[in-house]
């Protein structure tokens, strides 16, 4: 069994940007990152995503209007973002205040801004297997993770294990489309699938995105198989300080030693979104050529 | 056996649209059929449209820039159609000169008089299940089949067999949605698949799409199955005037005993497509309040 890393490949990935920024004349890579209210997990990876970017050597603006924003002012500030010559990338950080309509917030965002991969021009082009767009960051995180494990899915059958608008539907275009690398059968299954362990258990590739706990146990798994755990739950843990631990979808001790390859959590798909979004912030500040 | 009878379903949904803007004062709905050139394929079915929109009592508008018309022509043809109140419905008929970009002129179509469903963000909606958009004809009519033959996908394995862009990924993210009559467990298989025969054996529904006459075999298919053929082949047959027939992707002389339920070709998923570019068309016109 072998660890798919995602600290060390968001890592890698980190360090060919900030190469590639640190070669280029005149105006660096800018990223505005807007936080509605203090939602405390929402300022913990605006935090980090600032972070990041700066270790790269790109500029983040942050802008953090108050709970209060109505959706009009909201949609005011993300236009003239969208009009900034000198904004990149504009992420709107999720979840935003039930008052506001997010989809709508996400369409907002001009689809050559929108680093986060949510405008529906953006799916669209995922479907068309049209490389102008851009990637969610988490479906796209993946598809790095096995390119750069090695993980060729021609031939393979990928099952993906939930049908959300975030992860699921777009790992599953994904994995299918037609180049080096995808080209995989793929199969979603979701809360409504019957025989669920039958489609597990025929995986070469098996991607859980279902947000269950340990959910996919070892007689769900094909021995040999490649498991990436996109899950990401608290559950509680007396033992630790916060009084939870974080685990996958996966029930890691027992399938880990059946796979050829499988992402822990934390260390996994986790890392791979923010180095995603900076991916993403890099490859609009090339398109917009304005260096 | 029960024959899916698309000729029949067809000719019910065209009652019922017809029936709809009968009893609606003021203007009727309008689709524009912009046909560029005159292949012979292009000119018959741009002329079944106008004959069927005449039959439910749409108002067609019929363009035919010639051959040559140069694409920045045609975008100029199209913004005036996107422009004009009278027009609900856009449809620019496929193939296009090889001088122009079909899917530039695609998304020059705007999105609210897309018909043809072909605009990146009409395919953005299908996976976001955004209902304000409009659904490509060829899916939207395999869905309407299902659904009016009483087929529900809700724990069925649905067994996509191409991922084209019109068909294959469309109708795959349409199968997954999570409403009444779809949430179906989804595969969707192409050329690069290994043992092909494995997943189209395991469908309760087996969806057909991948241009190959004939090519699903009785050995291919689950007893009890429900198969929608969507291939339309043109083979040499020397007894016909024309010298061919028509065949779909599956061999149904063969398939068809074994199955619960099978659409023929021609009159299964064919005349669908009309029926449901005038259902899209209504919508329109529905949706901009103009009457």
């Amino acid at each position: 069994m072998e660890l798919i890393d995602g600290n060390h490949i968001a890592a890698a990935i980190a360090a060919e940007l900030k190469a590639e920024i640190a070669a280029a004349p005149g105006r660096k890579p800018c990223i505005a990152l807007v936080r509605v209210g203090e939602d405390p997990a929402s300022v913990s990876y605006v935090k980090k995503k600032e972070k990041t970017a700066a270790e790269i050597g790109a500029v983040s603006r942050v802008i953090l209007p108050p709970v209060t924003i109505s959706q009009a002012e909201l949609f005011a500030l993300i236009d003239s973002l969208n009009a900034d010559a000198t904004v990149d990338g504009i992420l709107v950080q999720s979840p935003l205040p039930k008052h506001i309509d997010e989809v709508a917030v996400f369409r907002r965002v001009a689809p050559e801004k929108d680093v986060d991969g949510f405008n529906t021009v953006n799916l669209g082009k995922v479907a068309q297997e049209d490389e102008t767009g851009f990637v969610a960051c988490t479906p796209a995180g993946i598809m790095e993770l096995l390119r750069r494990s090695g993980v060729d899915l021609k031939g393979k059958h990928v099952v993906v294990l939930g049908r959300s608008l975030i992860v699921g539907k777009p790992v599953a275009l994904l994995a299918l489309q037609k180049r080096a690398g995808a080209n995989g059968t793929v199969t979603i299954c979701h809360s409504g699938t019957a025989n669920l362990p039958v489609f597990t258990r025929s995986a070469d590739v098996l991607i859980a995105a279902i947000g269950r706990p340990e959910f996919v146990t070892a007689d769900m798994v094909k021995p040999g198989a490649v498991v990436i755990d996109v899950g990401i739950n608290r559950v509680a843990d007396a033992s630790k300080k916060t009084g939870y631990k974080l685990v996958g979808d996966v029930h890691f001790e027992s399938v880990a030693p059946l796979c050829a390859k499988i992402t822990p959590v934390p260390g996994g798909v986790g890392p791979m979104t923010v180095a995603m979004l900076l991916q993403n912030t890099v490859k609009a500040w090339r398109g917009r050529g304005v260096r």
